[in-house]
């Protein structure tokens, strides 16, 4: 018996008025798209999750974090910043106890969950583990990591770490860092200061009321001459009383726009002195005599920071998953309008073409960055095993440095545009929930002051979007002077085929294959990126320097970033789904066609621009996105049941998998909201209720002033 | 002397090293930009506020509000939604002072002072003022409406009312709303009933801890028979005591997105007996007996509603001024990046084309909303007062309707677009202020927090918008059956003329001309109003009823809506330039032009679609968008200073009118965030990092169990 027959058998034993009750309670509303189910639901979280054992590991660590008090999170709206802060500290302890007994997938794993519940500590515990240990791994030599492992950096005993990098007037530009490191040989010290306001450490995460060390990002200067920025480790308090040491002079940030679990905090360096032996020693190295010696090679020392931004696109498709799970399943139960046939029956925000117009295609594209965060990661990973085996003089290296090349540039691109993708994301599920979306109980308005970060830190998204430009603009120099390119930007080898090709499809309908869409992102990117590059040229021409030139065609570059890194998405999607050997490939093929169909749609433009679709081609490409919106709300509860989020981990009344929202939602509402004492009554709200009304008019009284009549 | 040769003949008195000095001091770097004005800044304010008596009323209203201590706003970031109510409800009573004392004018305009200052606060006035009185005025006989006002609704006497509309389960459909208000004829009263859950009043403003009173929405329901929804006052709290009433259940809504010093709330009626007279009966009435008279025509009440959305258009040209100011001046003094013949001294990021492209087009866009904003509020006042001299039999009351309906959409879609655009505006240059931006100290995510909600309330935007795409259709089939259109529509009765037209200039330059922006815009909404009215009419031949056939096509009705309104700003700003005789028009012009070109560059995809433009055309957009960007940059300082907003209003460090962005931050992190204690070392760090390092293992000795060695 299928699901839809079940349904129809259920709804012939039904009165007409059970009919009519069970049809606007939201459970048997929820249960109802349940059943639409066309595919195995399971099957597909197992796909999504990379197999059976890990979706088992998912859910035995979704319920470990539920089942810890240290992570309850009903009320974490209504807690202040410090409690918040507080609270989130208390977290590390249990944290560290996993890390040390739990092998590093399933740690990982946990802190994948933990990053979806709760952004703010998982930052928080990422400052130490992730940036300050991450920058003794890049920037230590042997000996040294040993010596920091040893005081306690992996264990987290006698010290906490932070990463002092950015400041007040000073974030992208690192080698404009204004902290200052003066060997002085007389006493074999470095003296760290900072000489200005703008050079102030600013944002550091963890310095407010966490880190006894910190890594600090400063102007190496030795025998009056600089060079560059480098790493030291500069002790900021004592550990057995977190009195600040002589020198040190740190402050709290205070209140963000979300993540207060997180103690950013800004620190001024005056003259503070620490040991040669804690500028860490890798890369460039300083005597004791003040002989400093700096490596050959610029170290390939950037792929460690790639990291970050893989895990962004990533994260950027499980929020998007989060959020979606909440609008979508909210849309499925709230109704509104009765028509003229419905007996007085609202209709289902769902059964709305604008409404599914509103998240279908982010639902699609919430899968286009699932598959491809897969895949960027699996990349990233190939990349470092190979990075990590070789050498210097290695016969494969140029190949790798290629790969180290793409693999910086895509995922620059990707960084920006998912980013950005997921804020608008959360941004549209918080509209499509109406009102309810304002509540901060509904989840919506949290997820998006948490995730906006994301667009600015770890690379600005604009930067990285220029970067990825400026990548795509010598690749296509690269290109037309022979050389073969790496995959993510091979068709750049195929400019003479490309540039002016029109779609060749007989019939409109032969729109509908991914393969067309597929050319067409190429034909499209490679127009727009030939475009940037003869701007550049130009502007070469015209006697600006190479800086100066990517500069000048900044909108191009970002324009062709922009149309490569949407075509990219798709590719990897499309890529994805036509592996897909099992009944799951039908459903996963319209969430990719409309994926497809609507990125085209938006960009629109480009396709016109170049002639790629005719204006007849693009009408019917606009109507079939309505089509595949259709399709795909057809299937839009069984799609986001697959992401597999419980209750817990969304935290959103409106997201509930039971469909009962409004039970849910006042009962959220009226924990978090006790009735007691009114606060202020008496002091203001009676007086005002009871005052003599003459006291608030000025008095018009002559107050004994004699006057005369105006004479008229 | 020219500000130009003033500040050549300061900077030829610089020693080298006084200029690079000064060249990286913030507040020369602003005071550089400010000489660069071409315009009469002053005059530009004047011109935007409608008069130099108008800034003078408006500086005197910002002076006293900043010495206002009850509206000191400098710790607004860091105080309990507690305090924040409580602050909130302390300014009632000095707001009551002004409102007995001062012209309606002069009110007024404090009114859109503070709704820049503090909206949370401005909203819950508004409540009262706003929507409770509202209520009484559009639904009062004018017997109830004397009652009401001398028991104090007015001078909030004895009474504080709140509007109860909304319910749990029913927002924008208001026909639909469940509460009940049952005549009991035999005591003559009224019974207000909330029958379900879902019927719960809710986001009820001023419910949970100000209103004594309610205007209730409520099913009217004599004898059995439903009349659909009227208005009814129900007591809610003894204003004595602020006990609740007998059957009243009130609750506190909680935390929100933003604007939490409005105190939401929840209530539940049950059999809430009140007066047949606490009916408001200027329409429908219900007698002693229980006959109830139902007006001949549906009144023309709408027309109170329209000012909300009117204002709204007018807020988002405001808000949009406020974000801009900070984000222009601060990319006017923050550098970033060397260049390699700047001496080491980082480029302003307002000299970069890239962010030129983030925020030059939205300063455009803001100047059209002003305009746009100030003419939609003069055809709603002339509307308004048309209407109100108007009775039904009056010949020219057709015309009467025409205007209504016309203010109806037209704002309808301004409301909608122009507070998705301010939000963008706003998040954008939160963005722009890269890290910065996502302090709560710098203005921009409280900002946003707070306006968000205007894209839901007051009529969701994407319902508005649709409102609006349907008054298209309509009208678009009224012109083809030969009805002379109202003047925003009026391009709907020239079809002939513009359908398949391409744009006529000889040269490329040509197209730089208002004029020829405005036919492209008038061309593309006449096809795509057409097509969607196709789209409309093929529904209706294949059976759907007219509203399944405006549901089916509303992807067309809303894209429509956007191209009509987007136009309908352009238009209304290049008029609104036109009409300057001053030296002014010459730099407006440019700030029009850049708006114009911006737009149909973001909407490519239509222009070339219906073919108006060529791709060679459209490519020559695109390069004068950049063209103009730069243009507008020299003058940027110079046009958000003519916006005229205080430092105090703006409440940002980063937007300070000095340039001082750095020392003004630092100083209010600090003053926000005093170094006091450590207030959880003892507790929870001291104990993790001076643990038993083997606490934190699982213990693996064998605890006295024997075990065999394991067979190999």
């Amino acid at each position: 018996m299928s699901a839809q027959d079940r349904l129809q058998a259920v709804k012939q034993h039904l009165t007409p008025d059970q009919e009519r009750a069970n049809a606007v309670d939201p459970v048997a509303s929820m249960n109802e798209e349940r059943a639409k189910a066309a595919f195995n639901i399971r099957e597909l979280t197992h796909l999504l999750d990379g197999g059976e054992k890990a979706t088992e590991l998912r859910e035995r660590m979704m319920q470990e974090i539920e089942r810890d008090p240290l992570f309850k999170m009903h009320d974490i709206h209504d807690i202040s910043k410090e409690e918040l802060r507080e609270r989130t500290m208390e977290k590390f302890r249990s944290l560290i106890h996993h890390l040390q007994n739990e092998s590093v997938d399933t740690f990982k794993k946990r802190m994948e969950v933990i990053s979806l519940i709760d952004p703010g500590f998982w930052t928080r515990f990422g400052v130490h583990y992730g940036l300050f240990v991450g920058a003794l791994q890049s920037n230590a030599s042997p000996g040294q990591l040993s010596y920091w492992f040893e005081k306690g950096a992996l264990s987290l005993t006698g010290m906490v770490g932070c990463f002092a990098m950015t400041e007040l007037g000073h974030g992208s530009n690192v080698p404009g860092l204004e902290t200052t490191a003066t060997f002085d040989e007389a006493s074999d010290q470095f003296i760290i200061h900072t000489p200005t306001l703008t050079a102030t450490k600013w944002w550091i995460g963890g310095a407010a009321h966490s880190a006894t060390h910190a890594a600090v990002f400063a102007q190496l200067i030795v025998k009056g001459k600089r060079y560059g920025t480098k790493c030291f480790v500069v002790p900021l308090r004592d550990p057995k009383t977190y009195n600040l040491l002589p020198g040190v002079n740190i402050g709290d940030i205070g209140k963000k726009m979300g993540r207060d679990g997180i103690d950013n905090g800004w620190i001024q360096f005056t003259s503070v002195r620490i040991p040669r032996g804690y500028m860490l020693q890798k890369h460039t190295k300083v005597s004791r005599s003040g002989t400093v010696v700096e490596p050959k090679l610029q170290q390939l020392t950037y792929g460690a920071l790639l990291q970050g931004r893989v895990a962004m696109v990533v994260d950027s498709g499980n929020v998007s998953k989060k959020a979606l799970s909440i609008a979508v399943r909210y849309a499925a139960v709230r109704r509104q309008f009765a028509n003229s046939k419905s007996n007085g029956i609202e209709t289902k925000l769902l059964d709305y073409p604008i409404h599914q117009r509103r998240l279908m295609p982010l639902l699609a594209q919430a899968f286009a960055m699932h598959f491809t965060g897969t895949e960027m990661t699996a990349m990233y990973n190939s990349m470092m095993s190979r990075l990590d085996g070789a050498s210097p003089g290695d016969p494969d290296m140029e190949e790798i440095v290629e790969m180290l090349k793409e693999t910086h540039s895509t995922s620059a691109g990707l960084k920006a545009f998912c980013t950005w993708n997921c804020l608008n994301t959360i941004e549209q599920c918080r509209q499509a929930c109406g009102g309810h979306g304002y509540s901060a109980y509904t989840g919506l308005a949290g997820m998006y002051n948490d995730f906006a970060v994301q667009c600015t830190w770890e690379g600005d998204n604009t930067i990285l979007a220029l970067q990825s430009g400026r990548y795509l603009i010598s690749s296509y120099r690269e290109a037309m002077k022979g050389k073969k390119l790496s995959p993510g930007v091979g068709y750049l080898n195929n400019l003479n085929g490309l540039i002016g090709k029109r779609c060749q499809v007989q019939k409109l309908e032969d729109l509908l294959r991914p393969e067309v869409l597929i050319e067409g992102w190429q034909v499209v990117c490679a127009n727009v990126v030939k475009n940037a590059a003869l701007e550049f040229e130009e502007c070469l021409k015209n006697g600006l320097d190479v800086d100066d030139a990517y500069e000048q065609c900044s909108q191009s570059r970002l324009y062709a970033a922009r149309l490569h890194t949407y075509g990219y998405l798709f590719n990897r999607f499309a890529d994805g789904v036509s592996k897909i050997d099992s009944d799951l490939k039908n459903i996963l093929m319209k969430v990719c066609m409309l994926y497809g169909l609507y990125t085209v749609e938006e960009n629109s433009g480009a396709f016109l621009q170049y002639e790629y679709f005719t204006p007849k081609q693009m009408e019917f490409i606009r109507s079939q996105v309505n089509v595949h919106c259709k399709l795909v709300r057809d299937q839009a509860i069984p799609l986001v049941d697959s992401f597999n989020l419980s209750d817990f981990m969304i935290n959103s009344p409106l997201g509930r998998k039971d469909g009962n929202v409004y039970a849910h939602y006042f009962d959220q509402v009226k924990r978090s909201n006790p009735q007691g004492e009114h606060p202020y009554f008496n002091r203001l709200i009676k007086p005002m209720l009871e005052r003599d009304m003459d006291g608030g008019d000025i008095e018009d009284e002559e107050a004994g002033l004699e006057e005369e009549e105006d004479e008229e």
